[in-house]
């Protein structure tokens, strides 16, 4: 490691008080890309993470469309050296249901060495991993080993379509050696672990349309078109109980990952009995008796239903037949399908699985190609001797169930490979209340970014 | 007719402004039993009720239990004379979807002769045509020609707990020749209507349980069970798509109306095209195709789903596996089916149709029996007089597909009859945005009621 490495090191460690304010006021705004009733906070937190690069030496703006800011900065002075895009996000999911928080999502709370709040470990956490590295260098001795370009956006949670227009549209402003996104997690505490694939997605909203005007269900039921009920013979016939999706040519384009692939999934430190008791805490797993439940997660589709707004969800009793009502159905996409395809085969199954008197029809709210990472490129291999510096083990190769679409655009726009190098854990709560991330974590992210840079200009 | 029921239709006439403004003023009031917040409300609206009983003469109190108080009243000075049990519910539906409504729900407005408010025919506009009608009586002419009980309860559209337990705990300080229900509906504008029959109910919310706690869909989708797939699969599982429902033995009971009134249905002046084009407005109607619209609605069992809460149903989209889902579902049940019969029958095909992974629980929200009404009693013939003087036309025997639960109560604990004499319209829009009554019905169910009373005790 060289001198430059170490005095950034040296000043990560003399600054975790300081990495901590920023990352609990960053928590403290409650940035919440889907409710527009946030968009005030939006801008609160894309002007602090902006503020930020500022002060350490980055040169940083936000870059305006019309969708939340995208925060973009860069510092361009290691001559010869690699660039790098950083990619990471902003935003964060709603908090409901609040009941079921045990400190208020946008009150960071500290406990047994984890900080609880939204948007801890998904993303903000992560991405501060990058900002605390960065300052490190630059306060600590003045320079960055390499090229360094800051994508923060604040769409990730609700379809991305403000950076997936910037990136589109200017490719030429983001050319590097490849991205590295903190935006991913460990398998478990203490395993270092590099993501190698990623699940695409397909996030829609079916809306069911009957009678003009909301019927009751005495004077109408049995002859009046009930569009939740329709739903259900919708949702129904789109996956069987077995977790088999019913919609024709959907399996298509699945490609399996090869056997030694699998074979290395099996040797994972995985017991399937902790997962289900303290990750979901069900009386059983469900899903494709054919595949292990690593392959279900990690390298085969799904269907999920989000919400069905409509109707009468309150406390107590109404008898009412709604005029509309809809469901956010999402798939999870897998290797080498194409969410524009699997749309056409989902609006036609979608058509087919209507009821009479029903009017149907699909919106989609987002959508991003799977991803998957060759696992041999430099930028692998020195971020795994990063990791084994900082962590003392040997790297795991593994995949996320999750999506990050962003990664599938630059492959496609950008021609870069992805380094996903993230510090969550399995029990994080990402998207579910209670979501923390693990300070320890927030340390061993910026002291191992800070070797991999070094290791990078080496 | 006799002088007193000349004097109190001449009051009435006199009196329609003030008759008015006491409906509006009880409009006013948001008593919507289903939502704890309106506690406030429904006291206040009982309260109302109560004090113009006092006012006119007739001595109330209102009746406290863990519910929403009940308004009792009596006046019994017409000795000799029938006893008739009046009933009525002061409470409303909620107004949601608030947004659809084109005036506000609580601001009563009238148009083109109508008045537009929540609860304005169910039921608030129908019971005070019985309170306009004593008060005729007894400010016009100084006393009644029948004895009173009046029964006005506020928890009617959530399953009636409160007065279910003082009419099966009070029996005898409730007894009368026969019952007469304000809150029901005429066949079609200027058609006066007796119902002979109402569908019973049975209104259940299904809860489905899966993990301990919300996931993120991309982390845990294709393992984890969806509480809200598998209410899809359970609701698609208890009815099919031409309205048959799938719960063995849920036909067993019913009994269809002899051959000479199901003629009598056919010969009622209903055009099935402007039903579906101006009451539904969907593109077809549904159910089951061996029977009538109207045997459909007035004869036939139905199932139908209210709302569905859980998950994400706010604007966008949220990547979360909800750990907890329900289905607010309810069956309408006719002669002779028994609710707790059917409830029975509910719960173990609900058990049937779980998902791997999901525990299931039913809880009941409300139920009442159907309710069958001899139409050759003294009661009825009487009513039919009063309304062919009040209306210039003979009276038609229909049915409602709504339900009273209090009717079969009223069977049940007091063995009394009831006259089902109501004045909504087919188009009124209970339970639904932009509820009207209208203002012409209001006068002349008021002199309708004069007159029955008046023919009552000749």
């Amino acid at each position: 490691m060289t001198d430059g490495a170490d005095r950034a090191l040296a000043y990560a460690r003399d600054h975790r008080d300081s990495f901590l304010r920023h990352l609990e006021e960053l928590l403290r705004v409650p940035s919440v890309s889907a409710l527009p009733e946030h968009a005030g906070d939006m801008r609160r937190a894309a002007a602090l993470v902006r503020d930020r690069l500022e002060t350490m030496g980055v040169s940083a703006k936000l870059i305006e469309g019309d969708g939340h800011p995208i925060v973009y900065g860069e510092w361009l002075e290691a001559e010869g050296a690699p660039t790098v895009l950083l990619y990471g996000h902003y935003d964060v999911q709603p908090p409901d249901p609040l009941e079921l928080w045990t400190s208020p999502p946008f009150e960071p709370d500290i406990r047994n060495g984890n900080i609880y709040a939204r948007g801890a470990a998904d993303d903000k956490g992560q991405v501060l991993t990058m900002l605390n590295a960065a300052e490190s260098y630059l306060r600590g001795q003045g320079r960055l080993p390499v090229n360094l370009k800051f994508l923060i956006e604040g769409e990730e949670e609700v379809g991305g379509r403000a950076v997936e227009g910037f990136v589109s549209s200017h490719p030429e402003s983001l050319t590097a050696d490849f991205t590295q996104v903190a935006d991913s997690h460990m398998f478990a505490p203490g395993l270092p672990t590099l993501e190698t694939g990623l699940r695409g997605n397909l996030f829609t909203e079916v809306y069911a349309r009957g009678a003009s005007h909301d019927l009751h269900s005495g004077l109408y039921g049995g002859v009046a078109p009930n569009p939740l009920n329709a739903l259900a013979h919708l949702i129904a016939g789109l996956k069987d109980r077995d977790g088999r999706i019913q919609i024709p040519g959907f399996y298509d384009d699945v490609r399996m990952p090869s056997d030694e692939v699998l074979r290395s999934w099996r040797q994972l430190p995985f017991d399937e009995e902790s997962f289900l008791r303290d990750e979901v805490g069900a009386t059983q797993l469900t899903g494709e008796p054919a595949y292990t439940v690593l392959e279900r997660i990690w390298a085969r589709p799904t269907l999920d239903v989000h919400g069905i707004p409509g109707g009468f969800t309150g406390h107590g009793a109404k008898t009412v037949i709604p005029a509309e009502a809809s469901a956010k159905i999402s798939m999870r996409l897998v290797p080498d399908q194409d969410p524009g395809r699997i749309l056409e085969l989902f609006r036609a199954r979608v058509m087919e699985l209507a009821s009479p008197g029903i009017r149907l029809e699909v919106k989609v709210l987002g959508s991003g190609k799977p991803v998957e990472v060759p696992s041999d490129t430099r930028w692998i291999r020195t971020a795994q001797n990063a990791l084994r510096e900082t962590f003392g083990r040997d790297t795991l190769l593994a995949r996320s169930g999750g999506s990050i679409p962003i990664v599938g655009l630059f492959a496609e726009h950008l021609a870069l490979d992805t380094v996903l190098m993230g510090w969550g854990l399995p029990d994080d709560n990402l998207h579910s209340p209670n979501e923390k991330f693990s300070l320890e974590n927030f340390q061993k992210g910026t002291e191992a970014t800070i070797r991999f840079w070094d290791l990078l200009a080496a």
